[in-house]
């Protein structure tokens, strides 16, 4: 902790700031702090649980230590460090003008993972990934993207390593969102619409995966990235949760009492929330759309991580992977499975879930740009719509509860939603 | 100073922040520090000197007061402090890795002004004006914007004090931006393509001057905003370079030796570059279209603000209040005319000007984007054009010299033109 080094908290002060020696030199690995060990991935087509080896044609085999790693502490290699020092510590806002307009005496914080260069958490597993591919001798990077954040976020990572990256986008969200092409290519990057072997179809994240696993195993200079979902992913994103614990401190704050964030592959919510995890007083809460609802309406089962059944089967919260999500503007949340650490906290009660409207969602959002003037993503709307949730109860009970959660990303590639929303055409799920 | 509360440098670091505390609570008013008083502003029907009187239909007595002021320093009021700490102080950033890709024995360091809500340096002006005419009892605003960065920031700070805000938009910039009318309605502004009166024109900052003027003019309950050009805004603006002076303090910087920013009405120069001018030993350089060559090519004599003459005249570099530059992508940048401060001291000769042709200017934006992750406004990318000429200086010198220049703003809502660089289909102003 770094305490000591943090500005002294002011009564009207509102973001609290970590200087850059405070930045997290290792990852936390939750491994070690579950009620046991997690169910080992199984072979697509034996249905034995999967060793190294068999993940080795798709990732760094330092990736694959990350995913199996027991040690509760994974050092940052100091080349990951300068590319995060880019934009890390990010800032912990207390959400001042957001508890005046709820009239709440809850306090609220949010975690800004908006001001990376994609403009989300995503670049914070994007540039491990792609040092640990560069460091093996790989040259080229395949992935999946949704809403673009993901895409994004390796096409900025492979950048700073001189990969060549390409990306299968979610070929609804292709169409919706322009713009998240330019920023990909004005990264290097290559992005093509996925199903790529069916145009009329409008895509999902399942699908884009197989597209793009179907690339890399095809290349030896290949290997493939995944945002979300898988421990190492995770892993990666809990520099969120442990500079918000040295924030929280310098706030003058002892503990969140519940830690909030939107769910779709578990990345952002596990970043946040699993350092966390050992503090039994803490509650963690996932966030998911109605549309979607893996963690509320899903089963608890093994299932493939894809549609086309390539990946290996984890044991997890899946609506079945055949499932197509409507087309929301929550691209990055329509993914049919969830992370099977998140999935185990949730089964197990560790961890609650709710599930928003998409309409509900955007009114959340556009409460937060007028009052703290940060124009959210559709996804980071899941988290504040709960956030108000918390915060309501808390007035309602009388309580100074402290929220903290994990601003995801910004929407300024996302306007096409809000014209629509404001225009009042955006429906809700039926 | 509130050096001892900032954070040590150590050699990685490469981000410098500042504690709340030490945000700046009084502007730096440059009039004292001028070799003699501004030319005053002449009516434009009478062509004799303006008074206070002249200008109350348009703007508050407080900002008119400001604008005439020749107190050293301005309190800043609590209520605009208030709003200003949702994103300031701003990072001042080391950038390491342009200084590596450009191999120059330069240090680097800019100011990001892109983190505030509007994803600009605007709102630093648009709070305080909003705050003095609400305070003044006015429940509208009318202006103008060319990129749509001040009218988007505008929009902003009219949510914040519960304004109207009507939005002239220069129609070249409505047609290539659509985001941007979408993320002005997000809070609550309304936007409409200028001029009014002639749809097959592409507009000018003038023109939309002029449209907004005459809004104002019109109705008892409306004000007038500008968000460059003026004394007031200027004034403004100087949080960013006292902010600056703190921050490179702390980075162990005695003093830079030249200070860039973009230059179209000079807000953001000006905000950067003031509070420097005191120091003799420091240069100050403002960096402008080729095509819309103000202060490289224009004369410096009384000229209107606007097209149809509207405004007052005043004593400044012009192009002519009838130039009609082309329809480049640094909307921001195209106005004919300039600050009076930063004509006098281009006129004087204690401030620099160079012209930057737009491939090149692209061409620095995607290097900055590849190196620093940062994608800029097109804006912006005049200003790092500048830079990699003076990095490039003082590498042929082998001078260590110390660069700052104001990252303006993001492009995240100016994708069409990296769509269009990165094509092949950008050209050059004829």
């Amino acid at each position: 902790m770094i305490r000591a080094m943090a500005a002294p908290a002011d009564t009207t002060d509102t973001r609290f700031s970590l200087p850059q020696s405070a930045l997290p030199t290792a990852w936390f690995n939750v491994a070690p702090h579950l009620s046991s060990p997690l169910d080992p991935p199984l072979h697509p087509a034996t249905r034995e649980p999967v060793g190294p080896d068999d993940l080795a044609p798709l990732f760094a085999q330092e990736l694959i230590g990350q995913e199996m790693a027991t040690d509760p502490w994974i050092d940052i290699p100091g080349e990951v460090l300068d590319v995060l020092r880019l934009w890390r510590p990010t800032p912990l806002v207390r959400a001042r003008r957001l508890e005046t307009a709820l009239g709440t005496p809850a306090r609220i914080y949010f975690k800004d993972e908006s001001v990376s260069p994609a403009g989300s958490h995503k670049p914070n597993s994007a540039v491990p990934q792609a040092f640990y591919n560069k460091r093996e001798g790989i040259t080229r990077l395949s992935t999946e993207t949704g809403a673009g954040q993901w895409g994004t976020a390796l096409s900025f990572a492979c950048a700073q390593y001189d990969l060549e990256c390409a990306v299968y986008m979610v070929r609804k969200s292709f169409e919706q969102k322009p713009y998240r092409k330019v920023i990909m290519e004005t990264w290097g990057g290559t992005v093509v619409p996925s199903p790529i072997d069916d145009p009329s179809h409008p895509g999902s994240l399942g699908a884009a995966i197989s597209d793009a696993v179907r690339d890399a195993v095809g290349r030896d200079d290949t290997h493939y990235a995944l945002g979300s979902v898988l421990n190492h992913v995770l892993l990666h994103q809990t520099v969120i949760g442990l500079e918000a614990q040295q924030q929280l401190a310098s706030a003058g704050e002892t503990r969140p009492d519940v830690v909030i964030a939107p769910c779709g592959g578990g990345s952002n919510l596990g970043g946040v929330a699993l350092p966390f995890l050992p503090d039994p007083s803490v509650r963690l809460l996932a966030a998911e759309p109605a549309s979607c609802p893996t963690l509320t309406q899903g089963r608890y089962e093994y299932d493939f991580g894809d549609t086309a059944g390539f990946t290996p089967l984890m044991n997890m919260y899946t609506l079945g992977h055949d499932f197509v999500p409507p087309g929301i503007h929550a691209g990055g949340l329509r993914y049919h499975g969830d992370s099977p650490i998140i999935s185990k906290l949730v089964h197990e009660g560790r961890m609650e879930a709710v599930a928003h409207r998409q309409r509900a969602v955007f009114e959340a959002n556009v409460l937060f740009a007028r009052v703290e003037g940060k124009v959210p993503a559709p996804e980071a709307g899941h988290g504040i719509a709960s956030v108000i949730q918390e915060a309501n109860d808390a007035t309602a009970k009388g309580e100074e509860r402290v929220i903290l959660f994990n601003y995801c990303g910004h929407g300024l590639l996302d306007l096409a939603a809000y014209e629509e929303y404001l225009a009042g055409d955006l429906v809700d799920e039926p």
